[in-house]
């Protein structure tokens, strides 16, 4: 018979990306115990690379709570974007619109920076974990199994049970198909997403709507750059000669002089997307956080915030039933949340729908229309500014 | 050999609706003549009862250029509409967010407005004219024929012809195919119509979302209201009884409080309406106007505003061109006008897709973004203050 480590903790967090790694760590600063776990070995993760947009609030939680000033230092703070249409650059300055800006910082930076302060701060993550079973979390005493990456067998018994594991959640699977509402939406494209050693092409994400379709151009460091167009979602990469992908990032960004600096490939990806959210995002002492919970288009850039702020609500929530015992806290938590998460949907909704190429009988119809919304909002200060209060994260009072 | 009338006018205006009389009366004040004719009689005309809101610019149109303050005197002026969703009425306060407010005054009454000033003024206007022909739009004199209401046939010889003969307009058909680009849209749902013996529910126009769909309290008078639910374009006012309309009105509105006040209903219809854009609004010397260049649909009381704008742009380049000499003016029309056409395309859309129920397979994911979205909306003053720039009809300066 294997011998099975018993122990206790407060908090059993199931996921050890940014969602999970935060908790932990806003957990930690309230005096209360948590332990992490992923399937994922720490280097796994640290190698997946993924772009990042980070809102203000993101940047602050990771500032002001003690992680990491890494962002200030490595990060790009951006005061604005630029929406491109009829062969005319608009810039939405964030800045003068809502006082607030953006930072570029890849969403792997921010997990090796939280990594980083739970180890530093003596947490407990097991990485590379097999076998996870989560239990009983209708009970006072959910049960989190798991072997850790040494072969050694665990039991946690657990107050809470979170399950920030990604949007293959398996945490989500525990709550019953009669307590979940599952809302999905499909979009009838996706990005071709190229990764290129070229300087910038500029100081800021371009947005750009065209005749040919959809395109992103966004930066990742003075010498590496990502850029996007829409394509079709059975597109292969392999179908796309460099010169292709050249061909369309430079038609669909074109005029007013602007000029697109190319360089070597190195990366050619079909990302296909949807919108995804489970409801209620609680099921008795389970509650589900970031991706496990939701998924957006990358177009809103919405995805590592909304996770983020998932849990900082979260943390709020559990201090004040862990700490303060008002449990009744918890059932905060779901409508909150939720509350920012359909706001963050419609938002990348908002963004997809408006700049992409629509496809269907009315498409000429769209097209026009679209030039007709993105003419409407860059004239007015107002609709510039609802733009910028969406993409910066919404202030508290608006 | 049957007599023929001959005569010349600077402007042949096809169609008596209110674009039509209002270019014909901006042309009058500006010393240019002009012949309007409408197969229509003008009791017909004025027997087509049709809803409206007036902008604050298609009211100064009317007041300002002396056809009418009528509007002032019977029309009721509406500081906001109220969006309702969730159970809960939110106002847009136009006056607060824009400076201005819109104008309850039915389109019937614009036109009896309009007659009446044409009359006063000495305008030369036929209706219930037959077998309208224009011929030469392309040459320097085009020529209108008609036989009038007396039977007498006239040969009217035109610098510019203008056709402002409504959404099934004759004239927009001698745009030659590879000339006219006509972009159209459909929706998947339609509006049930009912007049109802009634006090108002409220002071202002109620725009509602509801699981049940989109439904619209509007009003006419003291004692009859006007009010839509949302429909299947397929549905025959006849399977709809009294009980079945107000059940549905009612589910739809409630909440908060609200109380709908019923009374007889005098009048079922079931309007189907689609988006259309007829690009360019110019072809040689003729010009479209209003409903023939483009129709919106009613969910952003939009149709006869944009009709009042076209001809506003249209006399001021006529004058620019007949009195200043300046020929290129004309060609600022169709541009100018279609940018806010285009502007009134998508808001109309916007407002549309916003608040009615939609159908397919994601219908259940559409419903919770259209709240994520009226939320977003209405917790911020810019959001609240975008919508108000497009309802009232887009500030010059915004």
């Amino acid at each position: 018979m294997t011998e099975v480590t018993r122990s206790r903790t407060t908090v059993g967090i199931v996921g050890g990306g940014p969602a999970g790694l935060m908790l932990s760590h806003l957990l930690h600063r309230d005096g209360i115990d948590s332990v992490v776990i992923d399937i994922r070995t720490r280097e796994e993760i640290e190698h997946t690379h993924r772009a990042g947009i980070l809102e203000a609030g993101s940047v602050d939680l990771l500032v002001d709570q003690g992680v990491s000033d890494r962002v200030h230092r490595d990060g790009y703070r951006h005061e604005g974007i630029e929406l491109r249409f009829g062969g005319r650059g608009h810039r939405i300055d964030f800045e003068r619109l809502v006082g607030e800006a953006v930072w570029l910082y890849p969403q792997t930076d921010v997990f090796i920076d939280l990594a980083g302060a739970r180890e530093r701060d003596g947490g407990t993550v097991h990485f590379g974990v097999t076998e996870p079973v989560v239990e009983g979390v209708t009970t006072p005493t959910p049960t989190l199994r798991f072997t850790d990456a040494q072969g050694e067998q665990h039991e946690l018994a657990c107050d809470y049970v979170v399950g920030s594991d990604g949007s293959r959640s398996m945490c989500r699977g525990l709550v019953p198909a009669d307590v979940a509402r599952h809302h999905f939406r499909e979009y009838p494209f996706a990005w071709f997403g190229i990764m290129t050693e070229a300087p910038m092409s500029a100081p800021e994400l371009i947005y750009a709507h065209s005749p040919q379709g959809f395109a992103l151009i966004s930066q990742r460091t003075e010498t590496l750059q990502r850029m996007y167009f829409q394509c079709d979602p059975q597109d292969d990469p392999g179908n796309w000669t460099d010169d292709r992908v050249w061909d369309q990032l430079t038609r669909r960004t074109a005029g007013d002089g602007f000029e697109l600096r190319q360089g070597p490939i190195t990366e050619k990806v079909v990302l296909r997307f949807r919108s995804f959210v489970c409801e209620p995002m609680r099921h008795g002492n389970l509650f589900l956080a970031g991706d496990a919970a939701h998924t957006v288009p990358p177009t809103g850039a919405k995805g590592l915030n909304l996770a983020l702020m998932d849990v900082k609500v979260l943390a709020e929530v559990l201090r004040r039933a862990v700490r303060g015992g008002e449990h009744s806290a918890l059932d905060e938590y779901s409508p909150r949340a939720l509350e920012r998460v359909w706001k963050a949907q419609h938002f990348s909704y908002w963004m997809s729908s408006m700049l992409h190429t629509l496809p269907g009988e009315f498409h000429a119809f769209d097209a026009a229309r679209q030039v007709g919304e993105l003419t409407s909002l860059v004239q007015s200060q107002a609709g510039s500014r609802y733009l910028a209060e969406g993409y910066t994260g919404w202030p508290s009072q608006s």
